[in-house]
């Protein structure tokens, strides 16, 4: 991945190329093609340049090669946020893989739309790195023509499903939201609520709209045209809030599907602070296996999450290594519904 | 902290100074100094350099200004893991600010002692950052000369205090025991348990080891000589195992200090299993401030970790552009006591 440094003990690089072709009395293009082993230089000035880079301490750098065609040794990753629980853990799996082969990860971090706007047409990473895992962000047709414009390997985490073969991991998020409904339905609800979490900017979330859909299709199945719906921003306070709303109307559901794990924590904070009994009043449902669920005793559908960024980590490194050649197009991990004590029959 | 890039829309490098140094019939060294703006080369020819470079699309990188001894416009942070709530939101604060300024974060995560270790011996964030800053982990006295021999401004977040002025932001460990514990005494409680976290492999880390003291100073203070002591390894799992060997002795404590948040949702989890009631029964604090802290009720002493990201990158960056110079030597963050329902008097 990375040409071998020379001398290992220099604290920092002082010595450039020029100075070994001063030293030596010849170009600094022949100290390049010397120093890179390439033809156009004499064995006698092969021999003389690696003797004064030698002893000049000159260590041949990432960067140096990387200037000739050859790779940076960094992949960049792309994520919405790091302090929330899916993306540290789809992270700490990328980086599980690129500390094993040495290659270094270059973090971005695209938290609101104009983040995004911003890193699409400024493209930060371009020519800083071998390829980009992107997790989860949301594309649109220019922002993928835009990603493919970088001309290195990009590989997505999550998401829309990429077009033009771009290699994807992730799970089926509708399929996941059908899992928790199918529960829901089968210990005998009829009466479901879905807590819904939406980006406040109105941008449209794949995931997000997968498992919605997911809902729907299973509530229409069941013969329930039009469920109630509570619409609140990502996260616990989100999810908190959205069960008060439920809770004002005249009559509780008998069973909420909450979009994720986390809208469900918060759902089950308000029912405890309202003293409605879980699941005894009520059956509250959520989709990730997140930490606290268990905790939580919440009932809910697990996504491996550190494996999504682990076989994303191995399908770039693989490209890399095979020169894009090789990377299988998509991989949709499975998910697994998790029984506790958030869900019961109606009573 | 970058060159500016000339052209927006080159999909990947393909052109390099040999090519524009050839369409111009001047040396790559001229090339180099025209696009640097340095003396050396004449009006008239640094004019046709740049307006070949216009013509080839060439684009200065990062890299090429950096061989010439710029900056890399990249700084390294190096984190013990990143799927964990500390780590993962102290990186959230380091990748705010930098993302202010267009500097690039290389992650390194170092798991275990082994790849500590080869961390400190290889050095392989050497020659590719302007900077480091260091999360938490454990330094020996090598590991800090290693550190140095970087020959870039480091940064630590927590852990021990750096010797020979390396800036560090954190907050005071033993403070925040004695806060917790002194909210127990002060409450009436005197047979207080710890559940200690302690590292698998052995190594001391100086947050773990500030706690315990806190604790202990506290207890011998309150004229108990000899508390109760559990040693778990870190996480969840742990503090419920912690617990569980508290629980099959003779005689339960009145109260358990925890460790950290997850050693004491850990605790939780247990009691809860075991139908012990909190806090009539037993009364149980932690450490952190953890998000699930309050949906479990739990009773901690808060620290900011976010801001202590935010002002070891504030502190970085101060010191990138002030050539090292004006860097604050210690900055400790202010720790807080946050009374939920996980205490209450001893009955």
């Amino acid at each position: 991945m990375r040409e071998e440094q020379m001398v290992p003990m220099i604290p920092r690089q002082t010595v450039n190329m020029t100075d070994v072709a001063q030293r030596c009395g010849v170009s600094i293009a022949s100290v390049s093609r010397a120093l890179r082993g390439e033809p156009g230089v004499s064995p006698a000035t092969r021999d003389r340049i690696m003797s004064a880079a030698r002893e000049l301490a000159y260590v041949v750098s990432p960067e140096a090669s990387r200037l000739s065609g050859g790779s940076t040794g960094r992949v960049g990753v792309v994520v919405p946020r790091i302090d929330a629980w899916f993306y540290a853990t789809v992270l700490a799996g990328v980086a599980g893989e690129f500390d094993a082969v040495g290659v270094d990860l270059v973090l971005c971090t695209l938290p609101d739309s104009s983040a995004r706007h911003r890193f699409f047409e400024a493209l930060p990473l371009r020519r800083k790195v071998d390829a980009v895992i992107i997790v989860s962000v949301p594309l649109s047709a220019r922002e993928r023509t835009r990603l493919d414009q970088l001309g290195v390997p990009t590989v997505q985490v999550g998401g829309h499903h990429p077009t033009g073969g771009r290699p994807w991991v992730g799970i089926d998020d509708e399929l996941a939201a059908s899992q928790a409904v199918g529960h829901l339905l089968r210990i005998g609800h009829r009466d479901i609520a879905m807590i819904q979490a939406v980006d406040q900017e109105g941008t449209a979330w794949a995931a997000d709209e997968a498992r919605i859909r997911g809902f729907h299709d299973q509530m229409t199945a069941a013969g329930v045209a039009e469920p109630t719906v509570v619409r609140v921003p990502w996260g616990i306070d989100g999810g908190a809030h959205g069960m008060e709303t439920l809770l004002s109307r005249s009559r509780l559901p008998s069973a909420v599907f909450c979009h994720s794990d986390e809208i469900a924590l918060g759902a089950l904070r308000t029912l405890r602070k309202a003293g409605v009994a879980v699941p005894q009043q009520i059956s509250v449902i959520g989709v990730d296996d997140h930490p606290s669920a268990e905790l939580s005793e919440l009932t809910t559908v697990a996504q491996p999450v550190r494996e999504q960024g682990r076989l994303a980590a191995v399908s770039v490194l693989g490209a890399l290594q095979d020169d894009g050649g090789a990377m299988p197009a998509r991989t949709t991990l499975p998910t697994r519904l998790v029984i506790r004590n958030s869900t019961a029959p109606p009573h």
